[in-house]
């Protein structure tokens, strides 16, 4: 049989707001454009969404930049109430280096400016941070999925970083609901009879840069259905995915 | 309109040897599948069998491993020769740390062993290395299919590596042709009219992924078409996508 996955996005959401049912909202859009959500579909939605749906927006002008914020983004010619809301956002300093902060999140991630974020935001002076507990925001959606729609489906929340080595920022998965996070091919031979070594795979990024291609940067597509992917429907946790400090060998 | 991409695998493709006509037994392939090639996909091929067709087999009991590498390798528990072979492969040791050997290839890629991998391979003691000039190989697939098929289609050629700070590998493209690798949206403005900064996308990177959910690790599908997807048909090179080493915070 030939193995097919379908992407499509999902148009028409309203702009959200702090409090909006974005489950309901998803699954409205779904079924007037005619792809209503199915049995077994993953769900992929970028993290500026979610988090205006959960109030996670802060007004740049309130916030006092640290001396260290202050001195480094005048240095950089960056905003400083930016780099500040990004400090307060990590839990370590990675880099602060040539104009980049890249530091790791409280949830263990590593991006520039913490996903503090200003794209995508209506009105001036306005940014979105990445959601408290995404693998939390992931679940909410899923069980609003199944209560409009009756259906089970995988849910996968993204954002946009670059990558060392290597030029272009790709979709990752910041947060996950109803799907393993990592595909465990260990142990497992191959068609040749050699058992797999070094075979892990991360699906859910591979789910999150699929998703993308539907989505753009300038199309008010912030989400995507992934139709025909077999997925272990294991509880997953973003927590899985992130490296250990004593084995990663490029903090 | 709702955007909508598929990702089909190609399955059925015979073992192929060095000199095997690659783009002859794809475009077939997908012919016999009912999926025949169109005008404008996107052919996504692991770096496997196109390293099998360009004869870059290695047997690894004809290596003498270097001093360094007979060291090494005792030490961390890993084959001499491969390690050994990982070496030639490479311009410059990265990082060789707690049993990881991750180097820069020659093409300026950052991986495992430098690419050099023995999982998918016929026989014992045989391990393929990457493709000499990837982007190279992709053009001439590239070419083969239009002759095969009378399409122009956009050729990636992938491996699957591990990354920093996070578990799992995903897929990345090493060679395109018929396809600008990073898309470029800086200076275009949001849907709230704010100007984008830091938006350059490595889509040859998503696309790499997005093929890999229909091909496994254990099946027989070493290639998919990416139907759906707009891309621009500039020439593309792979060179855009290494990050210049002055630029870099974590080599």
């Amino acid at each position: 049989m030939t193995p097919e996955v379908r992407i499509i996005g999902i148009n028409g959401l309203p702009e959200v707001t702090p409090g909006s049912d974005l489950a309901g909202l998803l699954a409205e859009a779904a079924r007037a454009q005619g792809t209503p959500l199915q049995e077994g579909d993953v769900v992929v939605i970028t993290q500026k969404v979610v988090s205006k749906t959960e109030g996670r927006l802060v007004d740049l002008s309130t916030i006092t930049p640290s001396p260290l914020a202050e001195r480094w983004a005048a240095e950089q010619g960056r905003p400083a109430s930016l780099i500040e809301l990004a400090l307060r956002e990590s839990r370590r300093v990675s880099r602060m280096d040539r104009g980049v902060l890249l530091t790791e999140t409280h949830h263990g991630f590593y991006c520039v400016n913490a996903g503090v974020d200003t794209s995508n935001v209506p009105g001036d002076g306005m940014a979105t941070l990445l959601p408290q507990d995404p693998d939390g925001s992931a679940r909410t959606v899923r069980k609003g999925l199944r209560k409009a729609t009756g259906h089970d489906v995988a849910v996968i929340i993204t954002d946009s970083w670059g990558r060392p080595w290597r030029e272009g920022i790709t979709n990752f998965a910041i947060g996950a609901a109803g799907i393993g996070v990592l595909r465990d091919y260990r142990g497992m031979e191959d068609p040749y009879g050699h058992e797999l070594h070094a075979s892990v795979v991360a699906v859910v990024d591979e789910l999150a840069s699929a998703a993308e291609l539907v989505m753009g940067k300038l199309d008010r597509v912030p989400a995507a259905i992934v139709r025909g992917y077999e997925y272990s429907s294991t509880t997953g946790t973003m927590q899985d995915l992130v490296r250990p400090a004593e084995q990663d060998l490029y903090r």
